[in-house]
C-alpha cells in the first residue's frame, strides 16, 4: 500500500491512461540505446549581437511538448511509438566563448557518432550554434543542403564581432563547409537586412526568398521546388528554423521581432512539406528566447515544429 | 447643486449622450422582470486538470462590454434595446466539489425556470461548468444538439481524475443527456487529443471537424450544415464556445493554448452564423482564464462572441 | 430552493459567519443614513507631474479592506459595529481640469455638509486634491491644522506648471486657507527637495521634519508633540497622507518612490497616534499609484492606514 | 589610443559596417539645414477618454527605428541617404490642456515653416493630436485630405467631455479646417462607434469603409481610389494612422483595442500605396500607449508605418 | 573525449568546485537509504478559501536551494556533509479533495515509516496540508506540541467552507489530535482574524503571540520560552511556518499579505532558535504561492527556513 | 516667438525653476573640460556565472538620478555646483571577452588620465569590471585600499570558468593590484559563500565582515574603524559597491538575490560615512540587472549612493 502516491525522481502529473503527451515517448540516451529521432540542447547565446537568453530555450522546449500529444488528428495517427532520444544539453563555459563553439561541434558529433537514430533535431540557442552544428553534421555525412527559414540573411562580416548569431552562414560559405548554391533562404524580411549582405548572397549563389517572393510563389512550393533542386546534389538536407521568420504577433519570444512574417500556420505546413523527404535527416530551432516570450507560445510553436519534423 | 457629481452606488465613467456601451442595456434580474438574453455565471474551476482561474472570467468578460457599444456598423443597427438580464454569478463551495457542480445546475435550472428570456448566455468557468449547465437545458427543453467550438474533443474517460474539465461532452453522453450523433465538434487540433477519443466520437457518431476539414469545407459552411442536419431532430441548439479553439496568438488567456488555431474573425463569424438560427437558444463561454491574458484581449474576444449571439 | 445559490447584484464571496471584512462595514450614502465615518474618492490624477494613475486608487483601497476584518487583536476589540458611509467617487472632467477642481471641492463639501458622521476620509487621487478638499473642510469647520506624512514639501510654485501635486500646500497658503504655522510635515527626504522650498516652509512657519529628525526624535513622539501644539490654536486637525512618505521597498506602488523612508509599521503606528486625538476629524490619503504597483501591497497598506483612522 | 572605445555622448551600441539602421539616417534639426522627411512628436495624451501613456510613444517608435535597417529587400533598394529631420517633442504643460494644444499646432507650424523637407511625420500621443496638426497644415498648405485609417469614427460631440481623442475630426469640420468630403475613414469596426456619429459622418459627406467593406472591396483598392477621388480636390492629403485599427492581436499596445482588425500586413501595405502618391506629404501616427505592450511590437508596427511612408 | 560536455539526464550548470549548492547534498529516496533530512512535498492548494497556486511551492524551494551553498560563515560551519533524503511530491486527485487529503496523510507516514532520517520537512501547499502532516506525526510519535508562525489563528469552523486552509488547528484539535495548550501560534496580526476564532483559542488554552507581543517580549526569547513550556509535555515538536507571518514587502509571494508583519531576519532567527532543540524534529513551510512571487524571494525565503532547520 | 517649445536634442521634460535635478549638474566630458567627479559606465556582464543583464545599469542608473534633486535636507546644503563629469560608456566587444576586459581597463585610465576630476566613479556592469578598474586605479595612484560591500567574498579560483563576476578579488591578490590585508569585506552572508573562499581570505589576511558581525559591531563603526587602520597604509581607497549586499526586498534587482542582508539606510549611511575619508577617491557600483528589478528601485537605490558618494 506505501509509497502508492510518491515517486522520489518524478514530478507527479495528472496522465490520463488513453493520451500520450509527446514529452512522454523520449528516452535519455545511453550507451547502445536506439531510438528514431535524437536530439541535443546547445543553449548557449551569449555571441548573440543583442542581449538574448536564447540559451534557456532547449529547456522550455522541451516542457512545452508535454502540453502536447503524438496524436495527429488530420491523419488519425498515433506517433506515440516514435521515440525521440535525449542527449541532452551541452555544458558551455562561462567566459571562453570558442572553447564553448568546439563543445557544440563536439557534441554534435558525439550525437551522431552514435549512430542510434535516423534523424536529429538540435535545440539552440541562437543561431551562432549553426555554424559548429552544421559543420559537425557535414564532416559525417558530406555535403550538406540548408532550408534556412529567417528574417534575415546571417550572412554579416566576421570582422565587426566576430562569430555572432548574425554570421553562422557566412562562417560556413567561408570554411568551406557549405556551398553558396546549397543554401535556401525563405521569409527573408524588409528594413532587416543589409544590401551588402543581400549582394553576398547572390555572389554566392545563395537562393533567397523574401516575405513577397513567399506570398507570390506559395510557401510550400517553394519548399517543394528548391528541395528538387537540391536532392541530386547533396548528401543529406538540414533545415535550419530560426523563429523570427514568424511575425511578431505569432513569434514574440524572438530577440528580433519584427511584423510582417509568417503566420505559424505557414511555418508548419512548410516545415512539415519538407521534412517528408527522406534527405531531410536534421533540423534546428533557434532564436527563442524564453524571458521575452508571453505564454511560452514561441516555445510552444518551436515544440509543433519538432513534432511536424518528427512524426512523419 | 448639491450631489451633482457624486453617486454612491456607481463608478464614475465618461458617458458620451449618444453612444449606448454594451453593458449600459444590462439589468440586474428581479422576480417578474423580462429581458432579452438571460446571462449567469459559473465561476467555477477547480475541477481544471492543469491549473486555472477560468472561475474569473465572469467578472472581466461582463466589464469587457463595458469597452464596447451596441451598434453593429455593418448592418448598420443599433441594439441597444436588447436587454440582457444578468442573474450574477453562483456562489461555489471551497472544498465541495461535488455540491458546487449541483449548485450550478441548479441555478442554471432557476434562471432559465424564470422563463423572462428567450435566450440565454452561461459564463464559465472552465469546460466542465458545460455538463450541469447542458443537463439542465435538457431537462427544460428536450433534446439538445450541441455546436462545439474547441480544440479538443473533451471526451476523457471519467476514472483518470473524474469530473474535470475534460470530460464534460462524455459526462453528457454517459448519462444520457446527450446523444453522440447530436454533437458538432469544430476546430479540432492535431497534437492536442488521443486516438482512444477520436475512435470513441466515431463510435458515438459525434461529428467532429479537425482545421484541416475547416479548412477545406469553409468554416461558416460546415456550421450551416450541420444546424440544418439538427435542425429537424433537436429542440434546442446550445452552442459551447470553448475559446482555445482559437490560435494562441489571438486568445492568449486560455489554460491550453497552442498554435494552428482559428482566428478571432473566423469564430466571431461563425457563431454570429450560427446564432441567426432560431432553435439556437443558448450558449456557453468557457476557458477564458483572465490571469494568463494579455491585455484582457481574451476577455474582449468573449465580449464579442455574446455580442454576436445577442444582436441578431 | 431556487436561487439559493444566485445573487444578481453582489459578486459571491467566499463569507465565514464569525468574520466581518472590512469592506462588510460599509453602507452606500442615502439621504438621511447615518454612520460613522464618512467616505469619499477624489479619482483625478491628471495634474501630476510625472504621469499617474493614482485616480485609479479609490478603487483598489476599497477592494483592499475586503481582505481584512474589523478585528483588532492587539486590544482584543471587533470594530465591526462602526459603519462607513460610502459617497462614492467623483465624476471629473475629461479635459476641463480647473472644472475638476471645482468638482472636487464641491463633493467634498456635499459630503460634510450631510453632517451624517463624525469624521471623514477623502480618497485621492494625487496630492493635488489636498487643495480643494482642505478648503472645503477649512470653509465647514474653521481653522484647520494640517498634519501631512510626506517625502516632499509640496510647497512649489504656481508658476511652473499650475496646480499640479507638487503645489497644494503652497495653494493652500496662498489662498490663505491654511496657515503656515498650522502645517506640520513628517517624513522630509533628502534629495527630494529643493532649498527654495525648504526657505519657503521656514519662512511660512511650517514644521517640518526630515527622516533624520524623525529617527532621532521618534515618530509617534513627533507627532504627539505637534498635535499638542496645534490642539488650541485649530478647529479641526487634518491629516494628509502621502505614501510615498514610505520606503520605495514597502509602498512600490507611489509615483515617486525613492530609498530610504519609513517602514509600513512606522507610518501605522504614527497615523494611530494621531487618529486617537478628538480634534482629528479629516484624513486623506494620496499618491498610491496602483498600475505600479505590486500585489496592490501599497493599497493594502492604504487600507491600514484607513482602517488605523476609523477603528480609534 | 586613449579614448578609443569611449564617447562620452553616445551610446555604445554594436555596429556593423554594412548595414544602416534607420535611427543612423537622422539629424537633429538646425537652422539651415535640410532633409527629405521632417518629424516632430506630440507627446500629449491626457485629453484622453480612457487612460493613456500615448504620450511616451515618441519616444519608443524612434527607439524601434533602431532595430530595422534602412534597405527594402523587396525592392533592392536601399535608403540610408534619405535624411530624416528631427525637430523634437513639444513641451507640454502639465495642468492647461488649451495651451497645450495651442503649443502643439505652433509646433507643427514652427516645423513647416521651416521649409527644410518636402513631407512631415507627427508622432503622437493621442488621436487629439491631429486636430492642431491638421490644422497647421491646413494653414500653410490649403485645402487638406485626410485618409484616416480607425477603427473609430472619432466624431464625438464636443459638450460631453470637451476636445478628447474621439472627438478631432468633429473639432476639425465644426471648425471649418477639413470638409466631410475629404475625409476618408478606414477601418471602421462593429460594436466600436455610435448609430449618431455615424450618421453624422454621412451627413458630412465623410467617406468611411467598414472592415466588412474593406474586406469585400480590398484595402488597397480602396485606398487607392479615394486618393484617385480626392487629388483634383485638395492641396495635399494627409495621413492619420490610428494604430488602433490594427487587430488586438498585431498591435495590443493601444488603448482601445479589440478583435476583428486588420493585420499588420494589410496596414502596412495600404499605407505603402497611400505614400506613393505625390500629394501625400503628411502622416501622424497616434494611439500607442507603450506601457500597455507586449515587447514593443506596437511601437515596432508604428515604426515600419514610418518606413513606409518614408522610403518611397 | 567523447561525451564530455554532454550528460543527458542532467542540466547543465556551473560547477564551482569548491562550493556545495544546497539542492547538491540531496539524495532521491531509495528503499534502504538512510540520510538526514527527509523531506516531502505536498502540492496541494485547492481548498484554499481564496486562489491559490501554492502548490508550485515544492517546486520553486527546491529550486531556490540551488541557488544557495550549504556553508554558513557566521559559525564557519559547511554542512555539505548533512544529506537531505528528497521523497518527492505527492501525487494528487484533480477532483475528489477528500481522497487528496487520504494521500498527504499516508504519503507523509509512508516517509516516516521509513526511519530513515531523524527529522523531516515538509513542503506545502498551503495551510491545509497541516492536518493530514500533523495527524501523521502524531500517529507515529505520540503527543505533538506545535510552533506556528502565522498571521492567522487558522482555527475558523468548519461549517463554511469544509476544511480548508483557515482550519487545520480546528480540526487538529476537534479530531483529538491536537491539543489546544500545545499549540504556540506567533505573529498573530490585527485585521487579519475574527475576535470568535481568538476566543476559541483561549477557550482552547491555545498560547498566542500578537505581532504587539513578539515586539515588547522578544521573538526568540518567546519561542524560547514556549518550547521550555513544551518540552516535558510532548513527545515531538513541530514547527508549522506560514509565510505570511512576514511582512508584505518581505514575503510578496503569499497569497494572504499585507503589512505590519515580521522581518525576514526575525523569522529566520526564530527559527534557528528553535530548531536546535532536540525535540524539534519537523517542520511544514506553507502558503508560498510562486505565481504571485516577486523574483523568488519568497521562495528563497523560505529555502533559507529550510537551511536554518537542516543545518543545527 | 517660434521654436518655443520644441528642442529637437532634448526631451522635454517639466522644469521647477528652483529645483536642480542631479541629472542637470552633469557635463558631457570634452578635452580640458573640469569637473567634481568623473563618470564612466563599464556595461559588461557577459563573464557573469549566471545570465545577467548587469550591463544595461548605467542607463537606469544615469536615469534614476534624474528623478532627485541636489539638495540634501537632512544638511540643509544644495550641491547643485557639484558638477559630474560624463565619460560615457566603454563599447564591448560582442565575443571577445578578453578584448572587452582590455577595454574597461584602457578607458578608466584614459578617463582618470584627464586628471579632470579629484574623484571617478565606475557603473558596472557586473562585479567582474571592478578587476580591470581596479588595475587601472592602482596603476595611477599607487596602492590601493578596497572596502567591498558585498554578500559575497568573490574570491572564487579562475580554472573553473575563467575570469567570472565571482573572480574580481581573486584576480586582483594573484596578480599583485591588491594586497589581501588590504582588502575588506562587508556583509558576507551565510549560505552564500564556501569555506574553502573564507579560508582563503583568511590565509590572505583578508578583513571580513558577515552580516551578523555588522549586527554587533555596527556598520558605520566598522567602516570607520577600517578606514582608520588603512589610511596610513594605502594612497587610495576605492569602494566596490556590489548591491546584492542589500536585502532582496530592499534590492531586488540584482542576480544573486537573497534574504537576510542589509536595508537601504545601512548601506547608504555607511557608504556615506565612508566618501567624507579624504583618501576614498574611487568607487564603483556593481551588479544591478535592471530587467530583474521591480520599479527600478534597485537602480534608484544605486543613484543615491552615488549622491551619498558625491554630495560630501
Ligand atoms: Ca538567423
Ligand atoms: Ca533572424
Ligand atoms: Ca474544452
Ligand atoms: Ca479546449
Ligand atoms: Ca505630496
Ligand atoms: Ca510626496
Ligand atoms: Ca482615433
Ligand atoms: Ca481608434
Ligand atoms: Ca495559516
Ligand atoms: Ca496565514
Ligand atoms: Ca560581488
Ligand atoms: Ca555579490
Amino acid at each position: 500500500m506505501s509509497f502508492q502516491y510518491l515517486n522520489p525522481r518524478a514530478s507527479p502529473k495528472f496522465k490520463d491512461r488513453y493520451t500520450t503527451k509527446a514529452d512522454e515517448s523520449r528516452l535519455f540516451y545511453e550507451k547502445g540505446r536506439k531510438g528514431d529521432i535524437g536530439v541535443v540542447g546547445l543553449p548557449f547565446s551569449k555571441s548573440s549581437i543583442s542581449f538574448s537568453m536564447a540559451s534557456e530555450a532547449p529547456k522550455t522546449i522541451r516542457k512545452a511538448l508535454g502540453a502536447f500529444s503524438t496524436y495527429d488528428g488530420s491523419r488519425d495517427r498515433d506517433f506515440s511509438e516514435v521515440v525521440w532520444l535525449d542527449y541532452g544539453d551541452v555544458q558551455t563555459h562561462p567566459t571562453d566563448l570558442e572553447e564553448t563553439l568546439h563543445r557544440l561541434k563536439q557534441s554534435v558529433t558525439d550525437m551522431i557518432d552514435t549512430e542510434a537514430c535516423s534523424r536529429y533535431i538540435v535545440l539552440g540557442g541562437d543561431h551562432g550554434i549553426s555554424f559548429p552544428s552544421i559543420s559537425a553534421f557535414q564532416k559525417k555525412y558530406g555535403r550538406v543542403g540548408v532550408i534556412q527559414w529567417d528574417a534575415h540573411h546571417d550572412l554579416r562580416n566576421l570582422d565587426d564581432g566576430g562569430r555572432t548569431n548574425g554570421t553562422p552562414f557566412r562562417s560556413l560559405i567561408e570554411a568551406g563547409v557549405l556551398k553558396g548554391e546549397d543554401l535556401v533562404q525563405i521569409g527573408i524580411r524588409d528594413f532587416s537586412n543589409a544590401k551588402a549582405y543581400s549582394d553576398y548572397a547572390k555572389e554566392q549563389g545563395v537562393r533567397f526568398y523574401t516575405m513577397g517572393d513567399v506570398e507570390r510563389q506559395g510557401l510550400d512550393a517553394v519548399v517543394a521546388k528548391e528541395i528538387e533542386r537540391l536532392k541530386d546534389k547533396v548528401d543529406i538536407i538540414y533545415l535550419s528554423v530560426d523563429m523570427d521568420v514568424v511575425d511578431q504577433a505569432f513569434a514574440p519570444g524572438c530577440p528580433a521581432v519584427g511584423p510582417g512574417g509568417m503566420t505559424s500556420r505557414e511555418l508548419l505546413s512548410s516545415v512539415a512539406t519538407a521534412s517528408r523527404h527522406t534527405l531531410v535527416k536534421a533540423m534546428d530551432i533557434v532564436e527563442v528566447d524564453p524571458s521575452k516570450d508571453v505564454r511560452d507560445i514561441t516555445s510552444r510553436l518551436a515544440a509543433h515544429v519538432m513534432m511536424r519534423f518528427m512524426y512523419q
